[in-house]
């Protein structure tokens, strides 16, 4: 992509409505527009990263055996009244009336339509066990929405639901989503632990939130030092193979892990010279609620004894536009975002630094025209600008790495490859970069 | 996939309330349910097919120069009564009050917020031509919603919006849609002919809307025959070059078409032999409407003279949901959907006839492994069904290649590759049907 063609509005200054520092970043890299309170448009670079994190959801929730669907934004409230949930949810909830008077609402989550869903065509044990996500938009209309995409009213959610026979079964579609999720997050450069939690409005007596270390995050977390060592990203799961899964869940629920409200330190089954405390922030949560749904709603399948059972279930979410945020509240500096490579919205960025220079000019379109053929997401800024905004800006938007053309380089043959991340600048011949990232 | 394991929940009935043979199909196929009036899941079936036409209409839409970006589904009313249009859209707008008392709606269309994302970030004729395009739901509180996802009132929808200081250049930017609407339909096997249309509730005095020929189409349509031998889908296109696009577009809008309502067969400028009558369907509409909403939201550029002017502007909408009906409109029999390769939800699937024979299922396994393998999307029925009812399946759902695995060929050392269009059936070895997908 060329800078001098992209559309995108980046700010020098700190916009003054931003409290925490991915709304700050989001905004001055203009990453995100708010359309109105807690609402926002996502400008080209932001949702470029919003499909790269919803990419990966979408990759680890089909390896883990869910099936995607996309169920509508608008409900009918006649199944949440079914539930018992419509009078239950508050203000939260946006309640619409369409033209002919019936009261409609945008859903703020899925569990009464998917069960829905399950009850009009599954009847026996035969087609379990079943998961079904999506990743949609939903809505909460909260008092004060702030900290951007961090608390927003409309927001990208994923939401995947098990449907099993038994508790056995709910269980075990748990423990799938449990090591699902550990593999996610690392995916995207994350340290996501997990926390034993209540279960909200959602219900069900099993749970637990994924919370991402972040110095910047909302909440205290305790924790066994061993989970900073973990390699999820390239962990290797058959998810068919129950045992294994069980395994790892194990593992993992036996590593302490507590969020401050329930963390006590004197009772603690860690030495104090392996607990760690820093900040983190909620990304999701997995539950499993037994019939609470499928009770009321009369989703019931029939075993092989042929009784008739109402079916056991478990929500598993993941805020998809919240880890935007999140991503960077995990990893930024003072200049701007810190891009892990995963989310990164372009993996190489070539600045010219000099456009009215024809050696410039020339070595950096060359560049740019072959990291591309080379299928590598590049950025080219082409732009008449001084050097040091150019530097600048991209430090904000973060792209992992750079590759620095200028005049006095190029006397010598070279250019300057910098990781974002570290700082650290390399000088190189241009063929070398190149070779660097297209091998 | 595994048809065991998959969610495809088909029907054998004709359901009462489909009134026309894509809602009819997509219901049967198990790809959609209605959640409440106008408002449908997809289900996995269904949003496999959607998402690969959404990916065609991303792809032309990049290639053409738009920029993605996405807007809210929700909207202040704010902006709407700055254009005027708040009163004027009566009651399809589905008007909303939020918690505080705010008017909110859910977007019907998004001229009012990308010209609000325009005016907040661009002042400079430098920073044009510019298109921005989102993939988003949108809903229109029809009366009556009916056709399924034709005309249902939550649909998704590709809008673009351009931008260019002056007449000349938008344009440009309209003849660049044009040609990228011919080639993103055919890429899906479509045949779509633009026709001159009326401006309607969007305004302006330049419009072109998309008709699909499909014999159970909703208008009458009137075109010279040379539109049906045109190659749009390998059409190789430079859109930098105004000049070739500019060509194209007057090649295609000096060949004759015409609605129903604009058409008078006396003074029609094609001669009688060459003019075809069919039936269509409405795929996209294109607009340059000028300074419609630019001048009322003051979206103002500054000239290279330094003048400022309000910035011209264009819509190009494409109806992604509504293209999954209209497709099967465009391509099915009496015994299903016949999908067309480029959005087939399959490429292949194998059908396992005789599922407790073990030479049936240890060759259907292991062509669908190495399918598989392949990177070819394929479907395995191993359940435990009647061949006829396998057979019926397969045809309902529409995957374009079957191979037909069974005891009687299999003592031949054969299997049968099916063409789901053609009905053409081929013998083969397993390895030479393999060779056939996974060259």
């Amino acid at each position: 992509m060329r800078l001098s063609a992209y559309f995108l509005p980046t700010l020098r200054e700190n916009p003054k409505e931003a409290q925490i520092v991915s709304h700050r970043l989001m905004l001055r890299a203009g990453m995100i527009q708010q359309a109105s309170a807690g609402i926002y448009s996502w400008l080209p670079l932001g949702y470029k990263v919003l499909r790269k994190i919803e990419q990966i959801v979408r990759e680890e929730q089909d390896a883990a055996g869910a099936q995607e669907v996309l169920m509508p934004t608008i409900q009918s409230a006649d199944l949440w009244r079914e539930s018992g949930r419509y009078d239950d949810y508050g203000k939260e909830m946006l309640r619409i009336e369409d033209r002919h008077g019936r009261d409609m609402l945008y859903g703020p989550t899925n569990e009464e339509l998917i069960t829905d869903i399950f009850r009009t065509h599954v009847r026996s044990y035969k087609a379990l066990p079943l998961m079904l996500y999506h990743i949609q938009w939903k809505f909460r209309d909260e008092v004060r929405p702030r900290f951007g995409v961090m608390r927003g009213r409309e927001f990208l959610m994923k939401d995947n639901y098990s449907f099993d026979t038994d508790y056995q079964g709910a269980v075990d579609a748990y423990n799938r989503m449990f090591v699902s999720y550990l593999k996610t997050y690392a995916r995207m450069g994350l340290s996501a632990i997990p926390m034993k939690a209540d279960t909200g409005p959602i219900g069900g007596d099993l749970s637990h939130e994924f919370i991402v270390l972040a110095d910047t995050g909302e909440s205290g977390v305790f924790y066994d030092k061993a989970w900073e060592n973990q390699d999820f990203a390239n962990m290797d799961v058959n998810y068919a193979d129950m045992s294994e899964v069980n395994g790892i869940v194990e593992k993992y629920t036996s590593l302490y892990a507590a969020t401050d409200e329930k963390h006590d330190t004197e009772n603690c089954s860690v030495a104090a010279a392996d607990l760690k405390e820093r900040r983190g922030i909620e990304v999701g949560q997995i539950f499993y609620f037994g019939t609470k749904y499928s009770a009321p709603l009369n989703a019931v399948v029939s075993t092989p004894e042929g009784e008739e059972v109402p079916v056991h279930m478990g929500s598993y979410g993941i805020g998809v536009s919240r880890l935007v945020g999140a991503i960077i509240e995990a990893s930024h500096d003072e200049k701007g975002i810190v891009w892990p490579e995963q989310v990164a919205p372009f993996q190489v960025a070539v600045a010219n630094l000099k456009a009215d220079d024809e050696g410039c000019t020339s070595v950096s379109e060359d560049l740019y025209a072959k990291l591309s053929k080379a299928g590598i997401e590049a950025l080219i800024d082409d732009r008449d600008e001084r050097p040091g905004a150019k530097l600048a800006n991209l430090d904000l938007i973060g792209v992992p790495w750079q590759i620095l053309v200028g005049p006095r380089g190029l006397k010598s043959g070279v250019v300057e490859v910098k990781n974002r991340k570290t700082g650290a600048v390399e000088e190189m011949t241009p063929e070398a970069a190149l070779n660097k990232f297209a091998s």
